[in-house]
């Protein structure tokens, strides 16, 4: 698949909600994941596809998702970036919040290899 | 500005191969411009407005740009991304290739103060 490709796979799944199949059908195994900042102890950066799905995993059980907005993508080259706007409810603190950010993504060989996030924390 | 404005403003400017004026008008003095790679011994990162504005002006005398397609913006909260086509000839070795690049720009109180650039080397 071309970037192209990848990209649109990409927005269609996780407009659909379905983030974990979007992982799943479009990541490499030896994907690396950077997050925009990382608790305290923790790395911003996770390797491997079983880590971004525990990850996803962490996160779709530990938020209600009361909308969700995708933009893009933009293209370029091996690379490309979507804008993910998520109104949600952090369950553990019961508080809701609309989560904006921006992903780039680079494609190899039809595949995601690397995701950066960026947002305000 | 808002993001969206800056952002818009940043694709008019740019699209109209004024990226000069873009810098001196919507960069913060104390930009932060992330390269996806540099030359050994240099660094990726540069900062402040005039490394920017010196970065910006030794590429405009080593590229002649045929044309210039800009993509975008999306945005999400104080984060954009831009996708540039440069159709362009490296002065020094005659040699003409299209350089395509996702970019993220970070906006605090109306001016551009983070800029990261990911592409293929």
């Amino acid at each position: 698949m071309t970037t192209q490709e990848v990209a649109d796979k990409l927005v269609g799944l996780c407009s659909a909600g379905k983030l974990d199949e979007a992982m799943k059908t479009l990541y490499s195994k030896d994907i690396v994941s950077m997050e925009a900042g990382a608790p305290p102890g923790q790395s911003r950066e996770s390797k491997g596809l079983e880590a971004c799905i525990a990850k996803g995993e962490w996160w779709a059980a530990n938020h209600e998702v009361h909308s969700a907005v995708v933009e893009g993508p933009l293209v370029a080259g091996a690379h490309f970036s979507v804008a993910f706007k998520f109104d949600v409810t952090f369950k553990p603190q019961s508080r809701r919040f609309v989560m904006e950010e921006i992903a780039v993504y680079k494609v190899a060989d039809g595949k995601i290899v690397y995701e950066e996030f960026f947002y305000s924390m």
